[in-house]
This record gives structure tokens, C-alpha cells and sequence, in this order.
């Protein structure tokens, strides 16, 4: 998607130098900076540091960290050693293991001498792989918005107004995103979309990342406390809803940033369309009833009492926030069960949150 | 309520000094410290610049407001200045008009000789007022959490969790507050409560006044984002909620801070007790479908973008989140509809939230 008009991928290998490149993530929304990953360490960093997250951006980066691997040694240890620096990154990431695991075995089959060239083309055809499959989400998932916005055209709407939460946009993949897919390209077919942006407490990534790239690529959005859907949906105000997940049980049960179930909640009271964008890695056939099987993360009280942001000189810092020495509690996922989901947007086209729907699409899969 | 175990009312005549005092709320969490209210202006800017907030609390201060007012000079036109003056200070507070009402109707009827002592006595009064209205709704709450203490006692459970959202505590009214009335009367019980604290963003009353006060009188909270609620009442760890409300129609629906709604869904949806406590004043009757008919407050977005904190160095600093020039909306408050809530606490015991239950309790102010 674009940057001020300049097309980007979050990982690339830049045309000119030949160099992988990555936005830092880390910077965002206050700056914006590419880094090169020249070697196996600064792709391990780019992980573990959060400068790259999004599960398949996550697992691209370590395709090209293998690649990049292969550059300073190519015998079956350096393999070894280059999957086990990646995979300690991030231990629970799925993208990660399987990136891993298909460079693995393509090298370990690979005569020493190509290995390089074969582990580049590789990372290349990983993220290309990746971009595909959430363009496909995109042409699907633009179908229904097209039905929706022809709905609320003829009902005088002038709007399309879609509410999202967290980021499930081309920052979290290689290009385009899963959530915001369809939404990039109901934009670039003139469908005048409208995103009601969750802030998606309390990491924030729905202000510092989604807010960012829709304001970016010049799609309209507000910004809005997670406290507000509610009230949105209860007045008229979404149209829509479109998240990510990720983890899917074979039921259609959605494990998905923390507060995403209450939403789900409010759009089933007011009759709005809840939808779920899924690529087909984060269906979890081995799960059936998602809130009793997916155990959900907790992650560090500070993230809930401390937030950062820009100070009125400018300087980027990290305030406090309640009082000091406060207890928190801070679970990082939720479940919204299948029954909420309206459809499930795969790759393969859209199908109903349960178990035949998706078995329908993924037979093959399951 | 107890304050490093000194008790405190959020607005008291000092019996040392004989001066009016309150807590000034702007330095909540970080610094505590009483203010002075001397004169007619004291008290006009104690309101204006939210030095105390809170419905009761303001109603409270406008009422000391005039009685200092008398102080300064007791003829109708004194009388009639300090009112408008006042009256000024918060166009859209309820309790304000209501409280300057009542003093100036005493007042023009006080011989002008009498007219201090007279305001004096009644603002102590209004305040006392406020105080049994609050413990009443604390006695009536309370035995609704000793039955189901004794359910949980029952099953096994070690504590009481309630889930709460903004700040409807002490430093909301005189003292006891609203929805926190009846924890802090079941944690004098002994009862184990245990209050799961929303942050309540974007003004994060939650978690610079509800985990203060909390904290203060020693009662055990963890504080949360608010998206947090929906999976602890999907996994059993939500016993009850408890809110506070802002305006409550005549037929049970809720106006209160913007994302009560989300969490009255979540309970509904996992047939977990939502209360109300309302204290008479907050009924409206002449509203009835609250969600049509109560208009909803948008405030400046700058409560989204900006958040204010201690930084590491100590300084009580404001910072930007999200992209700089990012559009945000801010919606105040948002509508519960009566279907939700299981029932509404008042200071003349709990009814269903309905016309019927409302009347069965308040025939004689409808």
C-alpha cells in the first residue's frame, strides 16, 4: 500500500541496492524509517525487538533471515543455527515455525553451493505467497462491501462505514493486510469508505498502526476510544465490522485482540454484519470450542499503566497512567464465538463460522 | 471513605479551621492535596476547572458556593449573582441547577440579616443529604452482594469480583459514592471483594479516581483496559457489575459513561448480574426510550489524542497518541437499554428496571 503515494511492502528487497529492507515498526506513527536487515542477527533483532510484527510479516522476516543466513555460511550447520536463532524470537508465533520449517527442508535438500540463491528465491516466493493470499481475502471480502454500500447507497447513505479493531492491515503481513484488505480496495475502486479506527487498548496498535497506514494510503478514518462501538452501531454509525484473528477453531471461533468479542457483541445486538478476515494458516483444526481450548496470553501489567506517546516538546516517552504501584491485569486475546460471526473472509472466498463452512473452503486442509 | 486510613469527604467544612475544603481531583493519582474554597470565585472555579466532578460533588460545592457567596454580601443582588455565576460554571450538570435552585428559593425568602448562617447550614445539609442518599444505596446494594457472596462462598470461590467502569465513587458524591457504595460497605463486612477497574478512556476516570480511592481505603482492585471485560466474564472470573448512571429514563434505560453498554452486553451475554445504582435525582421522567431520546455529548478529540501522565523523570506530562493530525470522535456517554440491566440500586431499595419497578418506588416524584 502506499506512503504519502509511494507504494511499500513492510519487507522488500530494494531494487536498487539489492538490500532487504523493513519499516520500524517500533518508530510508528511518529516517524517513518526503513532499516536494512544485512544478516542473520538483524533479522533475529527485527523480530524479537517488535521493529517487524504481524504473524505472516513475522514468518517473511525469518524466510529472508534464513536467506540472509545462507550469505555468511552455507553448511548444514549454519542452517541449524540460523533456524534455531530465528525460531527463539518469538516461541508461539505459527507463521514463524512454519516459514522456518519450509526453509528447513528446502535447504537440508539443497546442494551447499545454491543454498543462497535458493533460500532468496525462497523468502521472495514466501512473501509474494503472503500478498497473494490477502489479495484474495481483498476480492472476496470487497464483494460484500460492494452488496453493503450498494444497500446503503440506494438507502442515501453517503458513507461506507466500517469499524475495525487492532491492526490487521498491510503492516501486520507483506502488503495489503487481512481486515483492511477489503477495504483498501473498495477505496481504490471509489467506494467511499469511512473507518472507524478502535485505538485497541493497551498496546494501542489501532492508533499507532492502523490509524497510520489508512491515513497514509488517504483512507478517511476517526480515531475512537474502544468504549465507543456501542454506541456507534446503536445510532446507525457501522455499517460494518471487519477484524482479524489469530487463531481460528475448526468451528469458527475467533481468537483475536482483547475487546474484540465486545464488539462482536454489540454488532450481533444491532444487526450489523460481523465480519472476520482469516488467511487459512489461522485455522486451528486441532481446536473445536475456542474459549474453552485457546488459552489466552497474559502479558505484562506495564503494558496496561504505561503507554507511550509524543510529550509537547516533541520527545517520544513513556508516562504512567493510574497510580503508582497499581495492580493490572492485562490478557492479551479474546474469543468471540462463531455464533457472533456473520462470515468468515478466507482466501478462498467466504464462507459461515462453522465447522461445514469452513470445511467446505478447506477440505483439503482439515 | 478512608484515605491512608483517615477518613475523608470530597468536600468538608475543616472543624479546626472552620474553612470549606475540598480534594482538588486535577492532581489525581499522582498528588493529593485539599483546597481551600474561601470565596464565591474559589468555588466557581473549583467547578469550572473540574477540581471536583461528580453530579452530587458539584451539586455539593455550587450549594457551599452560595452559602460563601453570603460571606462576601447577603442583599438579592448577591444573591441573584452568585446564582447566575454558578449556574455558569457546568451548563449541562442536573444536581447544579437542582442544589442552586434550592438555595436561592431559601435565600429569597431569609431575611437578608440571617441569610449566611442560613446558607451555611443548608449546604451542610445538602451535603448530609447526599451522604444518606448514597449509604442507603450502599445498604440496599449490599445485600444483594451478601446473597450472592454466600452463592459463591458456596461453590468454592475465595472472593467477590465486581466489575466497574468509570468512576462512580466517593470522589463523585460526598462520600460512599454510588455503584462503589455497596463494595465498600461489603469490604467493611469483611466480605472478599476483589473490583476489576476499567480504565474507562478516554478520560480514564477508572484509573486515576475509581483504583485511587480503591486503593486508599484498602479495598483489592485490578485495574484493566476496557476491553478486557467481555473474556473475564466468558471464563467466571466477573461475579457482578456494578455502575454508576449519569440519567436514567423512566422506563430503566441507563445513560451513562461512553462503553457501560459494551460490558452490560458481555454480562447479558454470560447471565452475569449487571446493576445500576441510581440514586432518585438521576431519573429522568420525562424521557422514556433513552436510547431515542438522550442526546449524546461529543467532546473535543483531543481526549483521544492526548493523555496526560507522570514521566519517567516525575513530571505530570501530556502526550500525543496516534499519527500526528489523526481525526478522532469522542462520544461521552452511551445508552444501556433496560433489557440489560438486572436491576437498578436506589437509596429506596432495588427494582427492576422498568416503568412499573421504577414507579412501585418513586410513584410520588414521578
Amino acid at each position: 500500500m502506499k506512503i504519502q503515494g509511494t507504494p511499500y511492502r513492510s519487507i522488500y528487497l530494494d531494487a536498487d541496492s539489492n538490500l532487504v529492507k523493513v519499516i520500524d515498526q517500533t518508530l510508528l506513527p511518529f516517524e517513518f524509517k526503513t532499516l536494512v536487515l544485512s544478516n542473520l542477527d538483524d533479522a533475529a533483532r527485527a523480530i524479537s525487538d517488535m521493529i517487524v510484527r504481524g504473524a505472516p510479516l513475522i514468518g517473511a522476516t525469518a524466510a529472508w533471515g534464513m536467506a540472509l543466513a545462507m550469505g555468511q555460511g552455507v553448511d548444514d550447520s549454519d542452517v541449524k543455527v540460523a533456524y534455531e536463532q530465528l525460531l527463539a524470537t518469538r516461541p508461539t508465533a505459527v507463521n514463524l515455525r512454519w516459514a522456518l520449517d519450509d526453509m528447513h527442508a528446502l535447504l537440508m535438500k539443497t546442494p551447499e553451493e545454491n543454498r543462497e540463491e535458493v533460500a532468496r528465491k525462497r523468502a521472495q516466493e514466501i512473501c509474494d505467497e503472503d500478498v497473494e493470499i490477502n489479495a484474495a481475502i481483498g476480492r472476496h471480502g470487497l464483494e460484500l462491501l460492494r452488496k453493503i454500500w450498494k444497500e446503503r447507497k440506494e438507502a442515501g447513505a453517503t458513507q461506507l462505514n466500517i469499524l475495525t479493531h487492532c491492526n490487521a492491515g498491510w503492516l501486520a503481513t507483506v502488503d495489503w493486510g487481512t481486515a483492511l484488505s477489503p477495504i483498501y480496495m473498495a477505496f481504490e475502486e471509489g467506494i467511499p469508505v469511512h473507518v472507524w479506527v478502535d485505538e485497541t487498548r493497551p498496546r494501542n496498535q489501532g492508533a499507532n498502526l492502523t490509524a497510520w497506514e489508512l491515513g497514509e494510503h488517504g483512507v478517511p478514518y476517526h480515531l475512537i476510544a474502544d468504549n465507543v462501538g456501542g454506541h456507534l452501531m446503536q445510532h446507525g454509525m457501522v455499517d460494518l465490522c471487519i477484524v482479524g484473528t489469530d487463531r481460528t477453531s475448526s468451528q469458527g471461533d475467533v481468537a483475536n485482540k482483547i475487546g474484540t468479542y465486545l464488539k462482536a457483541l454489540a454488532a450481533f445486538d444491532n444487526q450489523i454484519p460481523f465480519y472476520v478476515a482469516a488467511p487459512s494458516p489461522s485455522i486451528d483444526w486441532s481446536l473445536r470450542d475456542g474459549i474453552a481450548e485457546i488459552p489466552i496470553e497474559e502479558r505484562s501489567p506495564e503494558e496496561v499503566t504505561r503507554l507511550r506517546g509524543k510529550t509537547e516538546s516533541g520527545a517520544i516517552e513513556s508516562i504512567q497512567i493510574g497510580p503508582t504501584g497499581a495492580a493490572a491485569a492485562n490478557f492479551g486475546f479474546d474469543v468471540t464465538p462463531a455464533r457472533l460471526v456473520t462470515a468468515i473472509i478466507t482466501e478462498r472466498g467466504v464462507c459461515e463460522a462453522t465447522e461445514e463452512g469452513l470445511s467446505k473452503l478447506f477440505g483439503d486442509k482439515k
